[in-house]
């Protein structure tokens, strides 16, 4: 196996490393005033709770799982180890889920306290605990991977091939265990945030006329446990699992090179098996480096730092990749694919090639992604101007925004697909994958900045901070979007090209050579297919909509029942013209008795549990659907649903998403004023009502069900590879 | 050929013969008071300028490709004659659309003026236009093929396999000439319709406050104009391609059972290709039988009426297609398919019964549709119900109803494959949509009913007459709702299984025995085939969205500058508590005096701009879209396109249909007043808004977009069909 494989684990102790040092850092700054520590301790409290909550359930279904695997493993091909990797992966996943938002319910009053007196100290902070979720998730991917590979090789050994795929099949069950964990924390989260979000802003926004997060709204701090559950925590385990995908998909694939005589002094012909994990290794390091870029002076551009960290550590990576590919790799050699009949000659040259396709894949699938969602563009300012004739027409323009704006994503990743098919072969199109993936530790940590700068625009909000402060984690919040941009290309790519290569590694490890949607059971299998990702988000949004409704009812109950509350809230509405310093003693004196009146605790309630019970049908259907589909029906009609489903669930996350970001930022440019044929229009005109009914329709577009398809395609692309052996 | 074949075309002027019958019968019925026929000559103006325009731009698209089809001619497989086939299909298509149309308008004041006496002959009336719609398609669909097929026969004859696949590779011409005719007329009249529709709601009705269909309103014209062109002569087009091209893809199939032994005496070999001729021509006589079923007793049930003719003639076809099929096939033969490699035995008893599965796949689908849309069902009422939180929830609960709603039918349609493919291979399946689609003729004139009603209530309405006739046929057209639910089931139903045959045609066309998802052409293919839906769905709505704008600022425009309607209105709006005969005489003045001074004719003219203007681009994406991957890529590129679109169109057909539909039908349901948590809402109450809302973006749903992804699909399959012979 040679000795470059010992190597990999230490880059992933160097991720984890840099998350205990970073996370003490960031526990040492100072967490502000009373009132601050006592609205995050809230958060923190809810969000801890949830977690338990939901680790309590996946706990039955972790060890369920585990238990149907070891004992189906009876076939020749299958081990009962295989449900040791299973929880592994379960278990990184939900420990990277934990750090990152522990981290992320510190750093956000930290981030609040720094931006009362600097906008750079904010940033860093904010940033840190962005990175600590980001080089978590890295760092347990790749030490759990190459640990397990380097036990499994050596108590089973892979000096021949028979060997080497009962390793690498053992593997794929951590993958299963990362999908599942992620499947439901996406679910999970995602109902949370919006059933609170949605909730919070109905009757707070529009029936009281509150601020948003103003601390009097009971729904508030559910709302901002949301952005961590959901946004922090959810997107952790989407992409901890789009990463391990990639790079177990490519092992499988990378099997087939095994034994060619090419290969023979490259790692004991197992070049191609380590390759991507040397490739997420190297990455670690290099997002580690591109954390020091992000460095903001005073008055400077806080976009600049962190376009440099990210762009920075891209560039450096293409660089490593080469080598570490061209250290690696035979430089040419000749391939008989079982697949598909055919020869032919891959060379260490395409394979770089193919991973450079898959960065600049997510990076332009992010560009197409931020025209169509981005502020000031011709597709907001479309929805915008179609909001001065009411709700229906606003809602009309988002929805074939985000119809339209699937056109060009599409032609990327079909181009994307060919060429790094044309390159090498299956191979090619999952290395193109892992390329994506690599700077995952920093994407990710630029992903997870953006909601903790957000709760710390809540918790300034919330403790009645100075204007200014507000404004400073606007601007921090603003910053990350284009960045987020970048961030949903990745993670919309990386799902469709780890779909296919867990697909190609599915076809192996099932012996089927083709999957012919002309024959009619393959082809009810991709209607079928075709059918989940409508059903699935089918049950995410009516999910929302449900607890959202309670969450109003009981906002609303609240607000009537509770006598300070009200009294404060009529107080409210009589000043709402005057600052808060013009108001007569008496009114000051019953607003500041409302103070902690709401009970924040119910709503939290309402989120939690409404979260963890509709998560479960939405897990189940994406892990059964496969195994009936695989054992009642044949392999090939698996096939035809994972095409099914892996083509329509890209089609509706990148609808989703950008419909909801389309109609997010439309809300926002007529919240900073707009200007329609000669006409201004602000906060509270028509058109911005009109605006925050799109608004709210995109929240559970693009935070519920449209980001869970993406690990929906893969998560069943991984149910079908794992139980490969088990089908006739 | 024997001779059986020369009786198909006595079907096809059997119901050529009705049409003119039943045409001269409405013509002859009293159009009412001369105010009455002042407004439907308005209609039937505005719906003649519109069907003038949009054939003028079709003449110049069907011309152009005509000669294309006959230059590219050049290889031995195929034949410049297919260019004549192409030019007779789409004049049938045109001329079916023209003749429903034009009845459609004479037939719509007819039923106003009956239903000042009696509901029964209003239905009388209604239902005899429908007919001739229904019957005009059919009639014209089998004349057309079978005179062609004969005069090809004797020209080229069929006595030998290359012979008998000349001729029938000219006969796809028919089908592809009215594929691109219904995409044109479904998508231009759907943006029609709908511009009209929603422009006249929201400035008239909400903005204005005056009643729908009212004669103030300058939209209003524009608007009844659009249920004719839209839903009468749009849906006629989609129905005539659909069955003509389950008919023309099951020709194909059936010549790969020429030569067999079990054939000799079948018809000369041609049995099976003759086949689905002679079911849609018994089909004709069958539903002729029918319409003598729908007779209804003054005060009887006219839905009881409907279904009789519906389902009695069904049940006669089910008798009549097992003697037909007993009468012209062998009992039993074996077939070696090329396709797959297999062989199997194939019973008359088999293909009888995948026809039964076609007829029942139809009904059931249209149940579940009418469960997720009709008024009092569960997810109805859920959408009622969140319409109380405002219009975001209304949206959430209607886009997450119709996502669910495609579940079922997926089932059911793959089931309907799997089985009809077990009883008959691809031939099995291309039957069954014969079987579905055998009783086009009364499920047409069904379907043509409804906007025939829903035109005469809008008549009542402008021409000021009691408000019994209103309520009259407001109940005729509250009844077809369900039957047209049905039909919507069919319409689906049909498509999914005649894209499926023509897949298969194609395949055989092509010469190629497998379309493998896992190449990466094909992945390729299939992703940009599911992406198609969503670009045609962007444009048309896009179209409408902004057509509608423009209306809403045309009738903005006359409200504000004619000073005869901005004082009627002002004279509305002062009395609107009032009953008319409770106004002051001076009011009463001001209000008559402004009749006729809205000019109706402008907002006709936006919408047929609009209308012809927009549906090019969509057209002709959907007719070149697969002669480029034909072309530049391969056949098994385009069949994985073929399958993408396939599978992604029918469930965003099924999702936006039944989403309009629920939506509808929850503003219809709090408009007649409901109960909810012990309040009543009604028209005008909080709720009714939203869901105003709701049901407006469900309109370019279910009748722009939602409608013409059924004709993307069969177009998309049928040009492949067209092109094969010349993909290398």
């Amino acid at each position: 196996m040679g000795t470059l494989v010992y190597v990999i684990p230490l880059f992933g102790v160097l991720g984890i490393l840099y998350t205990v040092w970073k996370t003490s850092w960031v526990n040492h700054k100072d967490p502000g005033t009373d009132k601050m520590k006592k609205i995050s301790g809230y958060i923190a409290e809810g969000a801890m709770a949830f977690l338990r909550a939901e680790y309590k359930v996946l706990a039955i279904f972790v060890v369920s799982v585990a238990l149907l695997l070891a004992f189906a493993a009876d076939s020749k091909d299958s081990s009962p180890v295989i449900a040791v990797s299973f929880l592994v992966g379960a278990f990184c996943s939900a420990l990277a889920g934990f750090i990152g938002m522990r981290v992320a319910t510190k750093a956000n009053v930290r981030t609040t306290n720094a931006a009362r007196s600097s906008l750079a100290k904010a940033l860093e902070i904010a940033f840190a605990g962005g990175s600590v979720m980001g080089m978590g998730v890295v760092g347990l991917g790749v030490l759990g991977l190459s640990v397990l590979f380097i036990i499994y090789s050596n108590v089973f050994g892979v000096s021949n091939i028979a060997d080497l795929n009962r390793v690498i099949t053992i593997i794929t069950g951590f993958s299963f265990g990362a999908s599942s964990i992620a499947l439901f924390a996406r679910v999970g989260g995602g109902i949370y945030t919006k059933a609170a979000d949605v909730g919070a802003d109905l009757v707070g926004k529009i029936e009281a006329g509150i601020p948003e997060d103003h601390h009097l709204n009971p729904a508030t701090i559910a709302d901002n446990v949301g952005d961590n559950v959901g946004d922090v925590a959810g997107m952790g385990a989407d992409l901890f699992e789009s990463y391990v995908g990639s790079i177990v998909g490519t092992m499988v694939l990378g099997t087939a090179f095994f034994g060619l005589p090419e290969f023979a002094d490259k790692s004991n012909g197992l070049a191609a098996v380590i390759l991507p994990l040397m490739i997420a290794g190297v990455g670690i390091v290099m997002s580690f480096l591109g954390t020091f870029f992000v460095r903001v002076k005073e008055g400077g551009d806080p976009q600049k730092a962190l376009n440099m960290g990210e762009f920075g550590s891209s560039f450096l990576m293409v660089i490593a990749i080469y080598f570490i590919i061209d250290y690696m790799m035979p430089s040419k050699w000749v391939f008989a694919d079982p697949l598909y009949g055919e020869t032919y000659t891959i060379t260490s040259l395409g394979i770089f090639f193919a991973t450079v396709i898959g960065l600049a894949t997510g990076i332009l699938i992010g560009i197409v992604t931020e025209y169509f969602t981005g502020t000031g563009r011709r597709p907001v300012l479309g929805i915008v101007h179609q909001s001065i004739t009411g709700s229906a027409t606003n809602i009309i323009a988002g929805l074939s925004t985000g119809m339209m704006s699937t056109a060009i994503p599409i032609v990327i990743l079909a181009s994307a697909i060919l060429g790094s098919f044309a390159l090498g072969g299956m191979y090619g199109i999952a290395i193109a994958a892992v390329g994506m993936l690599s700077n995952t530790g920093i994407q990710l940590a630029v992903d997870a900045y953006g909601p903790i700068s957000d709760n710390a625009g809540g918790i300034a909000e919330m403790s009645e901070l100075p204007k200014e402060v507000r404004k400073r984690t606007d601007k921090l919040d603003a910053v990350g979007n284009t960045t987020a941009a970048i961030g949903k290309g990745f993670a919309i790519g990386s799902a469709a090209l780890t779909a296919l290569a867990l697909f190609g590694a599915f076809m192996t490890a099932a012996h089927i050579r083709s999957i012919d949607v002309s024959k009619a059971k393959v082809m009810a299998g991709l209607l079928f297919g075709a059918m989940l990702p409508y059903l699935f988000s089918a049950l995410a949004m009516s999910a929302v909509g449900k607890a959202a409704m309670a969450m109003i009812e009981e906002v609303r109950r609240q607000f009537k029942s509770i006598p300070a509350l009200s009294a404060a809230l009529k107080v409210m509405k009589k000043n709402q013209d005057k600052d808060q310093s013009e108001w007569s003693e008496e009114d000051k004196i019953i607003f500041e008795n409302a103070d902690g009146s709401a009970e924040y605790g119910k709503c939290v309630d309402i989120s939690t549990k409404a979260a963890i019970r509709k998560m479960v049908i939405p897990g189940l259907l994406a892990v059964f659907t496969p195994v009936i589909f695989g054992l009642v029906g044949d392999a090939e009609m698996l096939g035809g649903l994972l095409a099914g489903v892996t083509a329509s669930g890209v089609l509706m996350a990148i609808f989703q998403a950008n419909a909801g970001g389309a109609w997010d930022n439309a809300k926002k440019m007529i919240e900073g004023g707009v200007e329609i044929e000669g006409k201004m229009y602000g906060k509270g005109s028509n058109p911005h009502k009109a605006a925050v009914v799109g608004d709210t329709v995109g929240d559970p577009f693009k935070d519920t069900s449209g980001p869970s398809l993406n690990i929906l395609i893969k998560l069943m692309a991984v149910v079908s590879l794992v139980i490969a052996p088990l089908i006739k």
